[in-house]
Parts: C-alpha cells; sequence; structure tokens
C-alpha cells in the first residue's frame, strides 16, 4: 500500500501568520493515510462492514517549515510493516519545488466496534504483498510519560503538581465519524494551550501523540501542560477519572 | 466574476452521522468565493497589496440534504450586483449527479485594513464586466434581531433574559489569516451549543447570518440562545461590552 496524494494549503487551515496550522498539517497526514487505505481495499470503509476500525494509537510528525496558503502539497505514504497489533504506516511532504517539507510515522491498531478492543492482524497476513519494503523516514514515535515525575493518586482528575490545568469540556464539533473525538483536536487543544508568541515562533517542529483512551461527548477533561528546559511543551490529558487520554511532547527542532 | 469549484467531502469534514458539517459546507461555501475572487484579480491576495480586504458582511445558506464523506460538490458562484458599499455573490452547489444540494448568498464589504472602516466600493465599477446577470437563488440573507424583545441595557455582557448562555474565550484555533475570529466559527459554537437531537435530526436547513463587529484572540464571548416556537434556533454572541458580535437563526426547511 503506497500512494501520493496531493492537498492544497486552503484560507480554512492557516493562521495569521498565514502558514498552515500544525494540528492541519496532522488533519492532511492523517487524510493521506485514509484515502490510500480506501484506495486499496483496506480502508475505514472496507472494514466498518466487518465491524472492525483502524484506530490511531501513536503519532510522530517533523516538519521542517509550515507551508502557506495556496501551497501544494504532495504526501507521499506507505505501510512499512505490521505486528500483530500495529501496523506501521509512513508520509514523506514535499513541495511543489520537489523539497521536503516534513516527514511522519503512525502506528495503527485495529479495534472490534462493538467491545472497543483491539483485533489480531495475523488473519491480515495475506495482504503483506502491499508492504513497501522502505524504512520510516524518521524515528518512530516516542512512548510520552507523565510530564512529571510525581504523579497523582488513581480517581484525581486534577493535574500532577507544577503543570498548568485547563479545564475542557467535549462539544459535537469535537466528535468525529467513529462518535469519539477526532484525534487531532487534542493536538489543537494543546497548541490552544501555548502562548501566542511561541506560538508565533514556531517552524521547525516535531510532536509526538500517545492516544490512550477515548473521550466522548460531554465529557469533562483537563489539559495539563508544562514546558521543559529544553523548551520542550509536554501534555497530559486526562479525564474525569484521572485516566490520561492523551499524552504529547511538541519539540523544536534546533 | 463567476466559476465552479470542486470539492470533496473528507473525513475531517464529517460527524458521526457520516455527514457534512453545517460549518464545513458553509467553509467550503467561503472558500469558493475565495478561489473565484482569487482568480479574478480581485481577491483578498490582490487587495492586500493595497491594504484593504473584503468582509464577509451576512450570509445565508440552505441545504437541501448534507453531503456524505467522499461525495464531490461542485460550487458555481457568481456576483450579480455590488453598490456603494457591499457586493452580493451567490453560490449554487450541486451534486455529482447533477442534483441541486443547496444554495447561498453571502454580502461583502471591502474595508481599509488601518482603520477598520469600510470603503466606498465606486472606484471598483471599472470591473462591473465581472457581473454575471443572474438573480440570487434564494431569498437574501435576513437582518436578524435581538433573540428577544426585552434588551438588557448597555455594557452589560449578560444574554437578554430567557436566553441560554454560554460563556467562551477566544482561542489561537478561532484565529483566521486576518487576526480575527474566523467566520464560520461562530456558527460552530452555535451548533455546538444545540441538543445533539436537535442535530442528528437537521437535515434540510436554513441559517443566516450577521456579522456586527469583530473578536480577536483571548477576548470573553457570552453565546445566547434560544428556540422559538417555529422551531427556529436563535443565537447572539455578545462581548464583554454586551456589544452583538454574531447574530443568527438556523432554521429547519419543512
Amino acid at each position: 500500500m503506497a500512494g501520493t496524494y496531493s492537498y492544497r494549503i486552503g484560507p480554512r487551515d492557516i493562521d495569521a501568520s498565514l502558514r498552515a496550522r500544525l494540528y492541519t498539517m496532522g488533519d492532511l497526514i492523517l487524510g493521506a493515510a485514509g484515502d490510500d487505505a480506501d484506495m486499496l481495499g483496506f480502508g475505514v470503509s472496507d472494514l466498518n462492514l466487518g465491524n472492525a476500525s483502524w484506530v490511531l494509537s501513536r503519532m510522530a510528525v517533523e516538519l521542517r517549515r509550515l507551508p502557506s496558503r495556496g501551497e501544494k502539497i504532495d504526501i507521499y505514504t506507505w505501510v512499512s510493516d505490521y505486528g500483530r497489533l500495529f501496523t506501521t504506516r509512513n508520509m514523506v511532504l514535499t513541495s511543489e519545488d520537489g523539497a521536503e517539507l516534513g516527514a511522519a510515522v503512525t502506528l495503527w491498531a485495529m479495534i472490534d466496534l462493538d467491545t472497543r478492543r483491539p483485533l489480531d492482524l495475523s488473519p491480515l497476513s495475506g495482504k503483506a504483498t502491499s508492504l513497501v519494503d522502505r524504512e520510516p523516514p524518521i524515528e518512530r514515535p516516542r512512548k510520552v510519560g507523565t510530564p512529571t515525575a510525581g504523579r497523582n493518586a488513581d480517581g484525581d482528575s486534577s493535574c500532577a503538581e507544577d503543570l498548568v490545568e485547563q479545564p475542557y469540556v467535549v462539544v459535537y464539533s469535537d466528535i468525529d465519524f467513529n462518535g469519539h473525538v477526532n484525534s487531532m483536536k487534542y493536538l489543537e487543544w494543546m497548541v490552544d494551550a501555548l502562548p501566542a508568541e511561541v506560538l508565533a515562533g514556531m517552524s521547525s517542529v516535531r510532536f509526538d501523540l500517545n492516544y490512550l483512551h477515548e473521550a466522548t461527548l460531554g465529557e469533562t477533561l483537563a489539559i495539563c501542560s508544562a514546558t521543559d528546559s529544553a523548551a520542550t511543551h509536554l501534555f497530559d490529558i486526562r479525564n474525569a477519572t484521572g485516566t490520561s487520554i492523551c499524552r504529547a511532547t511538541i519539540t523544536p527542532i534546533i
């Protein structure tokens, strides 16, 4: 499974600096994954028939530059390997002049839509011919720990000490076709929690997202954030029972 | 100025019912307006050079059906007239089988980006040849009054009596390339304020938006809403000084 998908950066994709937003780039990357999987009979629209669906487990993206309004970008995507529980799908982003804009590595599990439990991917082995023998273009998604060493007691919904805490209630526009919060919404909330001057200075960046649990309409979440001495922004989004829903780091690339 | 622009409904455009969201349709309609204006040397990218910009003043959209994921839609757009302060731009939306999905009428003013004041459009009369002699496809955008007869005293930021009030703080992801809240974000907040069962039952619908003032990053707004006896949903978004920023109605089409 591999293919190239083209997108144009439109007015709704850019911010006041006239460059694409971080989570728009994430949306396009996930869009290419969906388009490629659909194209080859391996996508959500096929799998829903069997009452199963791909879910994103981890994602790492490195961007050297954020494209501007009107730019056309190409996303080449391929599946490099899969194990019993996860497949690895990679992306390379290029601009119209052929320069590499960035790259991504994503890990996906397949879940049963009734039980929401992961499925064994072994029965898909007949499709192994669709694997492409090309290594992931950047370091695989990192495991993100709790942002501080000290962890709160179970059932405590508040952020760990020393973290900035922002409450958030999940609304209709956050929910995607799965009935759960859209993967890129977590990144959007994290970016919204960053100071304006940090966002304005952001150009060459890496982000790592770990998806740990699902969140649904009406849930109250806590967006916990901190910035470490290396200027890495750390995030932990927790639900009302203190369970981490999504953790991430956003790191400038020097 | 007239042209047809095609868009495909992607995964990020749909909700759990697998149909496009109301404000996604609004985004596409405004995207077609921008694409057409740019194409013909009359767009934001030209006007910014002269330190002026088009701003949306009113918008009316009627949709007979919300398209599904993967559907390709065509948006034909044309400018039918302009006066001293406003131009009228129209849109007709069709699906791949040629059926009409809906239509829109939008009113635009041009503002000086330094003073934020409207400009006289008379000097543009040389471009009058670009007008298309075709009437707006639906009733022009209605003027939306305050949702109840009783109006609060000036300087009171709270909603008028009997309205549901929801506070909202403007974040980074709400701001567009103008440095102000994106026009469709107001509609998104309004839709988010509707009960889930209302949204699930929404298919054939008209909405009218009046843009009265601009809102910027960090402002605290009040989203005031009510539903009248004809099942019309009324909205009034106010800033901290009680000034209406955006008013709207969302009405089922019987």
